[in-house]
């Protein structure tokens, strides 16, 4: 589209690139970043190239944060034999915000999904099985309901199962096809009270 | 929100100041981001600095472009002394891909709005009035037709009368409380067509 001049139209093709902004969304932020105080456009790009820059994965459960191990593994007080595996960084931060959950987390950066092509050998689950040699007495399963963190479940369940480390899964009060991040705190609770043995 | 670590949070907050950008699609854009190569994260945060830095107003019709005089003021095969008025530059934009307008345009950057404490000082009128003294024929207000359209519409109205100048208002065929930018082209072109005298 040659509407606009060539900064404007490279702009609104570089954010139109991102998830979840369509055209007109991208059109409409361009302008409004044109028309932003240049401090504060400084801002945001440095926010960008900062987090894009510094932030890395906890050598323990592989959430994204800024130092070697997050707070959460730092945590003396958690109990760190009890996982929960989640598919991403959000996730854990959905169960974190309900402030009542004690174990630590292991995050999977994904699920397995035969349809896109992701298999077992493309998520943190060989991570996974390297902290199992520890001290674990229980991994919850929190992978989304749908189709792909079921598989997900399934597939880890099975893995640990010969060890004889217990394995539950959250229970299903997570409705069927949901994403665990937009699920507010108290169906959270809900699940992860009446987790089942796998 | 303490969820994420300083450098994910700090990029959250940034991204959800945006116009259209919830918390949830913060949190969701921020880990794209974090994710992405890193030449594809440079490219867009050059893009934004680039084109808040490069991007200007036309020196006639006020509209963002590259240069200081916009592609469609520079093309002396468009009739200079038909001025549509618009409220910015995407509007501009969605009359240009009807493909079938050959005057030329004024970009007001806004509406007159009591409500928001924007007057008739606030947005380039006295830009337009300056140009009048030229040689125009026509000007079609094409302000949306929301509340501060019509009332933009109806000023500039009232301005331009005096001076003999013909004075006309895109057709009805824009649906009341529409967003010229959402509109397609066949319903702008049949307002301009509609056009009626003020």
């Amino acid at each position: 589209m040659a509407l606009y001049s060539g900064h404007i139209n490279k702009l609104i093709e570089e954010l139109a690139a991102l998830p979840g902004i369509g055209s007109k969304s991208a059109q409409r932020l361009a302008f409004h970043l044109i028309n932003m105080p240049k401090d504060r456009v400084k801002r945001l790009t440095d926010a960008i190239l900062d987090a894009r820059e510094n932030v890395r994965y906890c050598k323990e459960c592989y959430t994204l944060t800024d130092s070697d191990v997050c707070p959460v593994c730092a945590n003396r007080n958690r109990n760190h034999k009890m996982i929960m595996v989640v598919e991403n960084t959000r996730d854990l931060a959905a169960y974190e915000k309900t402030g009542r959950y004690e174990g630590v987390y292991h995050v999977l950066h994904g699920a397995i999904s035969p349809m896109l092509g992701i298999g077992p050998g493309d998520i943190r689950l060989k991570e996974l099985i390297e902290r199992l040699k520890g001290d674990v007495e229980e991994v919850i399963i929190a992978t989304n309901s749908s189709l792909e963190g079921e598989t997900t479940a399934m597939y880890i369940s099975k893995m640990i199962k010969p060890t004889g480390i217990r394995v539950t899964r959250i229970a299903s009060g997570v409705p069927v096809g949901g994403d665990l991040e937009y699920i507010d705190e108290v169906t959270l609770l809900r699940a992860l009270e009446g987790r089942i043995e796998m």
